[in-house]
């Protein structure tokens, strides 16, 4: 398919505000399209602002609900929102989450809102990759705030925390208690926890449960001191979503007074630039004359006239030249 | 620790068979010692000679009385043997397993056979660092066949599979059938299929779901034109290792007459330098001029300044001059 496409022109309209110009900026940066660096460097420019929270926890604790009373809250103070919704174990090549589609129906019609489910097609490094550059997207066309909803299983998750301000930790009693999610790894990340569905029996002893596990962890994040605090919330019916907004209200400010703001951004800046820069080198391994020196490298190695250190020396040389 | 290495004196040693200079030099390639790079140049030109043959299977099917049935086998043909057991899940962090050990007791005063256990204690990479460069220490040290055998989930099992000349699936009636394996993407890697335990009920059914699924499944590999053969055996008893020994020799053969065989090795190769190149480079980003410039770079991108494209062109200038 050859459209043409004007970056600076879609740019412009994806900052004043139209959706089919964000869409189409993120497809581009999605697809890994030639024009990928021109539109990173006509975004540059209009970034940096946006709040980034990160939602994740098992399937079932009420992700989507949760993500779509937040996009409520933040709509209700006037602030425009963006919507990553990333399912690695989705099975749609599109990324399409149906249920979030449906649940976040009643803001599909809302301009201050811009909603994008993304899957984990893998290429070029899955998650690490697009993801950030659709996070640039959602910042240069203004958002205030961008909500990035992940499933809380596995790598791919602490990849996607790692690009948030904020993460939130989303629980729901009788699933998930406090020691699975010490093991899983998410007391280490979690900057907020959520008891999601807290009209049910055994909300309090989740909370409580997890309340103790914190109080056990040691943090070994910079922030060391800030104690995630325990929110109690029924999100379907918007029950004690005004406390989860006074938490990341609290973290916010806790980031920002403490100058940890810029430094988490550039930390994340640090990990996306790597990322890519270890992409592209990669890349050229399977081309021209790296490529043509790794074939010969590897075939020394093979047969034992060059140990595989000489060779990767070499293969950087030939990769820089 | 200071212990003086005379390097050339280790792989002196160990080419004449001493189990402790092996052993010695395995130490140091898997605490990747400084000592490393000087000992893969002496092991170069004593590489390329083994026959390397990864055994894979859920646990519970026999893996480790497979190999050491295997083993029996390679010795009674004069052969000198190497095992290399990696357990991702090991909790045994100097990654000795004890179940291997004990079942491995007949060999353990051979002096044709190496046993060494490795646990992925997932410095610098992990697998794909340290057991290429162990099977390089049994390869020069004279082994014409090393055994590598990993527990069957997930990664480091493909990265594992990916060192062998002969992959072996091992699956047992009543636990992993067929379809299960073509979910594992096992289909994709297997040369040859064992099901062990064959005396069990269900052994036929089990080998016949799997013929099944094999006639179904379409090969990617390179050698096409090899359908992976289904044997049956009692490891245990040593029943029915004749028949693998013979699917084994059978399988060498076809990636020999095919020129299959160094193809595959450059491959393997090429693999093992490019995540020691990339593992150097991303070493490099910590410290000295690129550190300084990725901290830099990171800060412009965090403030819109720069973009990330542009921010990795610079960082790919910066670690290669």
């Amino acid at each position: 398919m050859t459209r043409t496409v004007d970056v600076p022109d879609l740019v412009d309209r994806a900052r004043a505000g139209q959706p089919r110009a964000v869409a189409r900026l993120i497809s581009l940066v999605e697809d890994a399209s030639p024009r990928l660096r021109e539109v990173a460097r006509a975004l540059a420019p209009f970034t940096g602002h946006a709040r980034v929270i990160g939602l994740t926890g098992a399937p079932g604790v009420g992700k989507s609900t949760s993500t779509s009373a937040l996009v409520r809250a933040y709509r209700d103070r006037g602030e425009r929102v963006g919507v990553l919704a990333v399912d690695p174990s989705s099975p749609f090549s599109g990324g399409a989450l149906l249920g979030d589609r449906v649940r976040m129906g009643e803001h599909a019609t809302d301009p201050g809102v811009f909603i994008r489910s993304m899957a984990t097609r893998g290429h070029l490094g899955g998650l690490s990759w697009a993801t950030p550059q659709a996070l640039r997207v959602l910042d240069a066309a203004g958002c205030d705030v961008v909500l990035v909803e992940t499933v809380g299983v596995g790598q791919s998750e602490v990849e996607v925390v790692s690009l948030a301000d904020t993460t939130v930790v989303l629980l729901a009693p009788g699933m998930g208690d406090g020691v699975q999610a010490a093991k899983a790894g998410i007391l280490e990340v979690a900057d907020v926890f959520v008891v999601n569905k807290a009209d049910r029996d055994g909300a309090d002893a989740t909370a409580r449960d997890l309340k103790h596990v914190i109080s056990l962890g040691r943090r070994e994040r910079a922030d060391a001191g800030w104690r995630p605090p325990v929110v109690k919330a029924v999100a379907a019916r918007a029950e004690g979503i005004d406390d989860v907004m006074a938490a990341l209200d609290a973290h916010h400010a806790h980031l920002r007074d403490r100058g940890e703001l810029p430094r988490r951004r550039a930390r994340r800046a640090a990990g996306e630039i790597e990322a890519i820069a270890l992409n592209t080198l990669r890349s050229r391994l399977g081309t021209g004359q790296a490529g043509t020196a790794a074939t010969r490298l590897a075939e020394q190695v093979a047969t034992g006239t060059l140990d595989p250190y000489t060779a990767a020396d070499h293969l950087i040389t030939a990769l820089t030249t």
